[in-house]
């Protein structure tokens, strides 16, 4: 390991993390299991979700936000739905079974949907929507989060949030495609990116809070907004998020006094099969990405890239080459571990 | 009726339009059914969608682009999903009937997905997705069109389409949520329109065939693309309605030689009450609207809108006003409605 940015295997990163989650009591099943999805979205590439976020986890379970032995309940069940109570459990350990139920009803009844309230921070949604694009299926999950920083089109006030979508389908030999965006213009993460970096963002991404456009991070931390993407269709799409996950899962609104964190989650999972072949739908897809990115491209674009590409490419490379781990971050994971009693040296030299 | 803009009632207006058709050698019903969905759109005020179009379609009866007798056949079925193809038959037909199967089989199943190919224009998508909002259900529809003429991101070259998305959604007592988007910047319309008036166009809307910016909409037309919304998060949505739009429903691509115009279309229905009582839903979703449309406005905005609501506006407005029709579009119908037989005055008189 280099001594400025270590640089560990998935399995390694994967291990030192649940380890650190069973020491802060959470079953050894299920601490396993947010590991592997922490470490999935650093394989991706996705590092503002990946093991960065151990710190926050920690103490959401310290605080009780997430509970890390609660009992998700099916509350209500039919062949193609489910409505779930996570009971705050895990976000990840409740949105893995939320899928994983739509994915069996839909191989029994070609399109399902589930919704999940009270569920712990989910991570990186590509994720879920991904379990279902491997097993041939198309898979959708949007979530709603608070608390609310976002403006409705024409609006300056803090009402929505940032509420991600995630679409995966599966091609034929090509990756799948998968979107997986925030409706806002960015995540918050890249503010508080920007923020430490003290760099200016782009024009357009926030508002201050007298609703004046500007390139200063800290306006938004001083009661700004972030704006939807794409303006009124952006918005469209975040509201749309809100009235599913926040109204239809009664999860509640991040915008609500009585928000207490977590998210309200939504997920389908259609068959393609049922449409004709799934070989040939694949080749279609391989054709029309192929399509796509035979195209010329803009200056100083080398490569049209199909939504899942640059996740895709980032896994071969972090898998052959290991996951970087920027040393602060590395930094604050061994204190939180030793604090924990759990020996990181060891763990690495197993 | 004013000399420079007659003004008739919707019921008016939808007789003359039904009756054109019918001359043109559509069976009644369908010839009514067509007219009823060109004038809901002038109704909720997308007159671009509206009567405007009835010389478009004229011209598709009379090239054989859409054959007015043509069976609608259901190719696979199950209790969720059906897979059908229109043989090119009156898109609004088409996509009628699609929409009755999807909220039939939600009604009986909660959730469904009905494909379709080969369909005639549809017209405006918001309004199947009504039809399941205007009885309680979730209603969405994505539809691949063509021919292609939007970039990719990163792109320049015309190798999708405008790939509108409409998704609706009931609320209590307040109008239904409705979002009816082109997945590019604008539709195309809106070029003709600019081009017509000789009026400049935002940046960001056109790239001219070099793939420069450009504000003049006439390097549209001599080869330019239109940009997706949203930079490549409206570039997924755009992608995602042509992998299932052209692919799945077996369509075929816009930007494919082969393609003889017309519409993939993938509709999906969702029963509301399967996650609980929908008068309860219908009470969240109005607080939900309530809230979002009470924040602080920006400058120079009255209004904080949700999506669906100018619609519903404009159609208070015009059954009690009366549809304005452009004196040049009139002029259209009226030589087109005598070239068929059909005497517009005495249609008028009735």
């Amino acid at each position: 390991m280099g001594e400025n940015m270590p640089t560990l295997t998935a399995k390694q990163l994967e291990q030192i993390t649940s380890r650190i989650f069973e020491a802060a009591g959470v079953p050894a099943d299920r601490a396993l299991q947010v590991a592997t999805s922490l470490v999935e979205s650093n394989l991706v590439g996705h590092d503002s979700h990946g093991v960065i976020r151990i710190m926050n986890y920690l103490r959401y379970l310290r605080t009780g936000v997430v509970d890390p032995h609660a009992e998700i309940e099916v509350l209500q069940e039919t062949a193609t739905t489910a409505l779930v109570d996570a009971h705050w459990a895990i976000g990840q350990v409740a949105a893995t079974k939320g899928m994983a139920m739509a994915i069996e009803k839909a191989r029994q009844s070609q399109i399902s949907v589930v919704a999940l309230r009270h569920c712990g921070h989910i991570g990186r949604l590509g994720e879920y929507a991904m379990m279902a694009a491997e097993q041939g299926l198309m898979g959708a999950v949007l979530c709603s989060t608070g608390p609310a920083c976002a403006a409705p089109y024409g609006g300056i006030g803090r009402v929505l949030a940032t509420n991600p979508i995630a679409v995966a389908v599966p091609a034929g030999d090509r990756p799948p495609f998968l979107m997986d965006v925030a409706t806002t213009v960015v995540a918050e993460g890249k503010l508080k990116l920007a923020r430490s970096k003290k760099e200016p963002v782009p024009l357009g991404w926030i508002l201050d809070k007298e609703g004046n456009p500007t390139t200063n991070a800290e306006d938004f931390y001083a009661g700004g907004v972030l704006l939807p993407f794409g303006g009124h269709k952006g918005y469209a799409l975040c509201l749309l998020v809100e009235i599913l996950g926040a109204v239809l899962t009664g999860q509640g609104s991040g915008s609500s006094p009585a928000w207490r964190g977590g998210a309200g989650v939504v997920m389908w999972a259609m068959d393609l099969q049922t449409f004709g072949p799934l070989a040939q739908f694949g080749s279609g897809v391989d054709a029309l990405f192929e399509g796509v990115k035979a195209g010329p491209t803009a200056r100083g674009v080398d490569e049209i890239l199909i939504p899942g590409e640059p996740e895709f490419r980032a896994k071969q490379k972090r898998l052959r080459d290991g996951i970087p781990v920027p040393e602060s971050v590395w930094q604050d994971i061994v204190r939180e571990a030793e604090g924990l009693g759990v020996q990181v040296t060891e763990e690495l030299a197993e």
